[in-house]
């Protein structure tokens, strides 16, 4: 495994690099130099070179970046070779919202349950995927080998259902409660915290509104 | 303006620190160490002395923080003193998600409008906010003095409906369509772009499920 002691920032940015090469890929672009990619994605060649270095040799001297290698090596890496298979824990606008978005379940993310605590919601579909009662939820983790759960559900709630999740053999979170979870450390947790990020927003408008 | 030239990656964490302190806040916290505040956080004593040092002294050697003045100081930082107008372009499951979410409203930010393409939708309302014609989102936005726009439509159309609001005088976008923007810089933009999240998680899960 060549992409070990990878620093958190790179592992960050892999997905915006994926996500360019899939654009110049669906655009017949065959190769690109690193100074090209980097006006294109406004970071500086350098970091480009440094990031992609950590995954081998794609770039070649006045040659630049095969981009189909180069994109299907970080599918590779992000484990699109993989099919995940997931759950929502909260079927709030938030989690229909999310259980809705077949882009998803074409790149290998299969939602098979969602599950929530309230009771009028249980036995209906959202596309063809049941709404279920959250008592069911651990023996439905280990009967689909589910190894993704998507929390959206009130902070309130959220750690309780995270140590449920962790005793049911969960392999990694996707974190959209408005709270850090405190779970143990083998365990994959990404955060989407939405009102942090507008937040963010509000703080670059300070200089703006004003 | 002590805030005057803070790292971006200071201005990221911020909205983490005004989460935490809040939460002591409603306990009824009123004093803490940096080193109690940095066990609760998970990241260095010495980190959170750095980035709490950029908006004055209210550490105190031997007192820790005083929670309340922290939290107010980082509220007026945030710019939760002013109100925000929003429009949310996109009224799919996502944009309907975000207009039903009554906590952004609470804290000042106020959902005025939502566009869409779709005649279908013109006219319907979520809560109390109507879904307008996209033909007449520029002069909503300066009837209704918006200042930012919520992006929930797909990348194919995010481009062209950003130019659009950058012409209408809009000051910042909440961007969740999958794609960069390339609008001036003058204008705040903020991307929360789920899909590279998710891939982020599926790569922190390589070395988990194989």
């Amino acid at each position: 495994m060549e992409e070990k002691g990878i620093s958190r920032a790179v592992i960050e940015r892999l997905p915006r690099y994926f996500r360019y090469l899939g654009e110049l890929k669906d655009s017949g672009v065959e190769r690109i130099s690193s100074h090209d990619l980097s006006v294109l994605m406004r970071v500086t060649a350098s970091q480009i070179r440094q990031d992609l270095n950590h995954f081998g040799g794609f770039g070649q001297q006045g040659y630049g970046y095969n981009v189909e290698s180069l994109y299907e090596e970080i599918s590779r890496i992000l484990g699109l070779n993989r099919e995940h298979r997931l759950i929502i824990v909260g079927a709030g606008n938030l989690g229909q919202a999310l259980a809705n978005y077949v882009n998803f379940e074409k790149r290998g993310f299969i939602i098979k349950g969602i599950f929530d605590i309230d009771e009028k919601k249980h036995g209906r579909l959202i596309r063809d995927i049941p709404i279920c009662r959250m008592e069911d939820m651990k023996q439905f983790i280990r009967d689909n080998d589910i190894d993704i759960a998507v929390l959206t559900i009130p902070k309130s709630e959220a750690v309780e259902v995270a140590e449920e999740l962790v005793k049911s053999g969960i392999k990694g979170i996707w974190n959209f409660a408005h709270t850090d979870l405190n779970v143990p450390d083998e365990l994959a947790v990404v955060n989407v915290h939405l009102y942090d990020s507008l937040l963010e927003l509000s703080y670059k408008l300070g200089g703006k509104t004003q």
